[in-house]
């Protein structure tokens, strides 16, 4: 299976910056969605576009960040975004973000999504939009790796 | 016409305070809504709740907003909203921000919002909850005041 | 005196939806803030760098927004930032976003900033990079006109 | 050693609210924020207004976060913030966020907080303000735990 990776550029905000002068923790949640969203127009059929047509949604179920160096004003963030393969209803990514001056690893992370179908309830099988992409992608023919 | 008011407090977040030590004046905006909202617990029959039981939505169409003084961490917003009547398809506040530890006029401002039917079309008329609303609070059989 | 202006493109974020579909009004705030901070990248001079090496900050003392149609989830805002010239110790700018894919005009708007010297006392005369980078861009020798 | 915990209610705000008309997943890194503060006020020596006056601060180096349950509009979050104590120049909190309406568990999580010195250096000791605050509730005597 190749990699499955899309990198994007995104330039801090002032209203990101906190009174500490870095971007706020919380703001990278929003990068890795950003992320997530380039990912998506990079590797079309799971957008949430494709989602909102199907009414079957992908909310977070699991999130982890690390900080590792300060984004700040006029900083742009690469963001490296990665899929994951893991097997059944599930939607993983992990994510790097690096600033863009001097390329410097500032945090990285990942999500797991979860399926919901149009009635709320937890899906236990993957809805069809997204064994489409795995195919198209050639993903799920994969066997599993023991590590994962 | 009694003044429809309402009055709430709203604590200042660490994630609203901005680089310069203050909270970010775009926060101002979250603390309109803010106001809105109590105001709907208030006097009930315009909340986002209603609306989105009639299907009709009431975006904002203009807003305005003045800054004097600064609120910092650990303050506490009081948010004094009151609704305006003013003729028409319309729903129009003000609102006036005191900093609770001394009582200073942090910022005022104004929105008004309009009505957008289920086709997403501006509406002309007053919908119905809005209508009950006037009338319950004994608001349309009122003359408008010259300078409105 | 030629405009001084400047056009810059920011994609709509996941985040930035609120539960009606649309771009959250709110976020606009932060789009006339990239505005600015695009122009401040094009005018160099008064960004919020100057200020910060300055310690003389200009804080948004007034705000005006109107909205005619929504931003919706993978449109792309077209910021058009102009400064305004107004005689005095003050900084304005007018905006007007347009969604890329038709060209639409969504939203308008103004701010005005006054200048906080050091002590944070609002400062009545023009600080010395405001007034520098007025003469860089030949802004200050014109005659006020007469609906200013 | 007594859990040192607090409990805060935070009332769902309309821009909080994501086009899936739950809160977005990232507004709940505030609600965590919310959390830290309320149990600042509460334990006082720690808050962010004392690393201030010292000059050195805690930005968040871990964050990990579990959802479960959405919250909605007129949800009231109630957060339970504790702390937990682990050896070392490190800050550890652990977060529950239940739905006050029906008390259901809509998320949890963790943070972990590292000193940053006035030159933005790494500490590898514990602050001065860090150990009065661990001393005065009586902490850092305890055996660290075996699983720790």
């Amino acid at each position: 299976m190749k990699e499955l990776k899309d990198i994007c550029y995104i330039p801090v905000k002032f209203s990101e910056i906190d009174s500490m002068q870095r971007v706020w923790h919380g703001t990278y949640i929003t990068y890795f969605e950003d992320g997530r969203e380039s990912f998506g127009r990079h590797y079309p059929g799971i957008s949430y576009a494709d989602m909102q047509q199907s009414g079957i949604y992908a909310p977070i179920y699991g999130l982890q960040a690390r900080y590792y160096a300060p984004l700040a004003m006029n900083d742009t963030a690469i963001i490296h975004t990665s899929y994951i393969y893991k097997p059944g209803a599930r939607l993983d990514y992990t994510y790097k973000i690096y600033r863009e001056s001097d390329n410097t690893l500032c945090a990285e992370g990942s999500t797991t999504q979860l399926f919901i179908d149009t009635q709320g309830e937890l899906m236990t099988d993957k809805p069809g939009y997204y064994q489409q992409w795995q195919d198209k992608y050639q993903i799920t023919n994969l066997k599993n790796k023991p590590n994962e």
